[in-house]
């Protein structure tokens, strides 16, 4: 893994990361993005989406606040990015917890080549035909996460991270699992979102490697987690440290500080 | 009054509280309800708010940005949280600003039961059919709330919580008044739609006394300003420290910071 | 100029301020509003847009995330403040990175009147109809801006502001140049959909003098710009400080801290 060469790269190219998500975290999706170096933007607009996903790094697909015709415009996007070579990076918000969200998701790993997906254990659990406890976009599951990773790599054929107290990334083949992170994490919406939408960044610039731009990705968000919570007082001044710490990530440092396995 | 111990309960129970609020405060709101300890859940597609309003702890509607699917999507869920017996709490932003909101607000408590209205003077004004002074979504009336509130909820037929720098609860009945909050939280926008969401948190866990769940919720969100006005240096710094205090409110303690009447 | 007597102004009479804009910044542009001193409102229904834009003291369109019934919105409340003689500001965000965004745009200006534009080189120079690099919503042109923004207000028959290191505004006969600000500016998303916002509380009580309001406007973001980075780690610790430095901006002061030219 090369979380720091990577990040160097991002911070050198400035890839423009096309995200397409839900609105309760657009604006913290677009900042964790600025803030590790890279470009977001935010198009959902029928008529714009394929243009703008086919000129871009990555495309982020969030279905975190779905209605008909933003899932017309994923659909587009993810297949006008597969057209251009552009690596598509799915977030199933939600997935299990209502039948429009399960089908969604479902609709577009069918549909569109998905490079990695990036969801909690219950989302990933459903997309995978297993049982899996939700409340809201909360997962109450339990299932070992490696096991449920490579199982649902094996599936949906492709990459997919289960992310937790502890991550596990699979392609169905190799494994690793991120211990970096913290627990404050969990108490500020949109760290899921934050970290799918970081995956993006990464694999703008390691596409051909999305096992391990997806670990990287986590490693590094991981890492910003634990810098944040340093001082913080509770959520709120939490959540402004991840932005000064994905900021401040040193990418010559940030290797030594990952705590992976596999 | 059981401020802290419904709080103690909020954090034991970790309800569901679905949210059908507008765009400016989403991200506010759902870091508003994890931060004291309940889990949000925005959905607003007309192909899953009655799943999802039926499962909730509570819901919460705010008008504060419609359009058509979204009204559409409020009633519906209202219902399907109606007929499941959770709870809804009802946030009439701008009523009295544009006729769209006047008459959805209007519509929404017509077609559903409502639990709680929480509202600033000028919107629970409108909807009790008196005068008021609007400007955007800010009241400019200065009727004294506690007459107000008893008068809405007489009309409503409903509890009414009028918030100002006093705010007044109300069933008709019995009538509170909570002096807790700090100027501060003016200059932040969505602290209303906060303070809306907080009260659906409560209602999760008492919504078999929604006159106490609403001034416990009031009650519980002044304290978490006044903490936060410690050392704030403007609203940046104060929005922030919002969190960090509803993160740590104190059961304990709460209630002997109470500054109720009634 | 009078940048701090206009500042006095806006929070003497807290003017509304109708803002239809993009999700992924209605928070902030609405809390820069109110930070600064006038009341923002956020109201993009077809059905309420052209109440809501009559009664208020400027008007905002920001077409950051378009689509086709904001695009409608926005056309219909701009001829409604045009009948009222509401000022409006229009921020092109995007302009020439999809054809999308370049369509509305120009339709705008052509179906409405709008008292300032205010963009990035790219932005602007597309709708100058000259040549432009842009990545996402992100400027790569680097021609000077001063010919941009004269040549941009000939063209469009408005007053032009093109923001960049070195903000310059321009009615086709005189051209002000403004270089407050601060390079961490540039790390967080939105802070150019808050400068429009901000031109929009300016031109709200000097509407006639829309020239100087757009100036004044960036001096003063650009001033607490100056005030926020002070102290600051990051783009979160930034953000945070640059509404407590918009909400301590100090009317006796600002105009000597202006850094301008012309």
């Amino acid at each position: 893994m090369r979380t720091g060469a990577d990040l160097a790269a991002i911070r050198e190219r400035k890839p423009l990361v096309h995200q397409i998500t839900n609105y309760v975290v657009m604006n913290e999706t677009a900042n964790a993005t600025l803030a590790l170096g890279a470009l977001p933007v935010m198009a959902h607009a029928i008529e714009e989406v394929e243009e703008m996903a086919s000129v871009a790094g990555a495309l982020v697909l969030n279905i975190g606040t779905l209605s008909e015709h933003w899932i017309e415009a994923m659909l587009l996007a993810a297949k006008a990015a597969n057209h251009a070579g552009v690596p598509v990076v799915l977030d199933p918000v939600g997935a299990g917890a209502t039948r429009l969200r399960t089908d969604t998701a479902r609709r577009i790993l069918d549909e569109a080549e998905i490079a990695v997906v990036r969801g909690n254990q219950a989302e990933v659990a459903t997309l995978a035909g297993r049982e899996a406890e939700i409340r809201g976009v909360e997962s109450i599951s339990a299932e070992p996460g490696a096991e449920l990773a490579i199982a649902a790599a094996e599936r949906l054929g492709c990459v997919v991270a289960v992310t937790g107290p502890v991550d596990h990334v699979s392609d169905g083949e190799r494994t690793i699992a991120v211990a970096n992170g913290h627990e404050l994490l969990s108490t500020v919406t949109g760290t899921g979102c934050m970290s799918t939408a970081i995956t993006g960044c990464y694999l703008a610039v390691a596409g051909d490697r999305p096992l391990e731009a997806a670990a990287e990705a986590l490693v590094a968000f991981g890492v910003a987690g634990e810098d944040a919570a340093v001082g913080a007082k509770g959520p709120g001044s939490f959540h402004v440290a991840l932005y000064d710490a994905l900021y401040n990530l040193d990418p010559e440092t940030l290797d030594s500080r990952a705590n992976v396995d596999g």
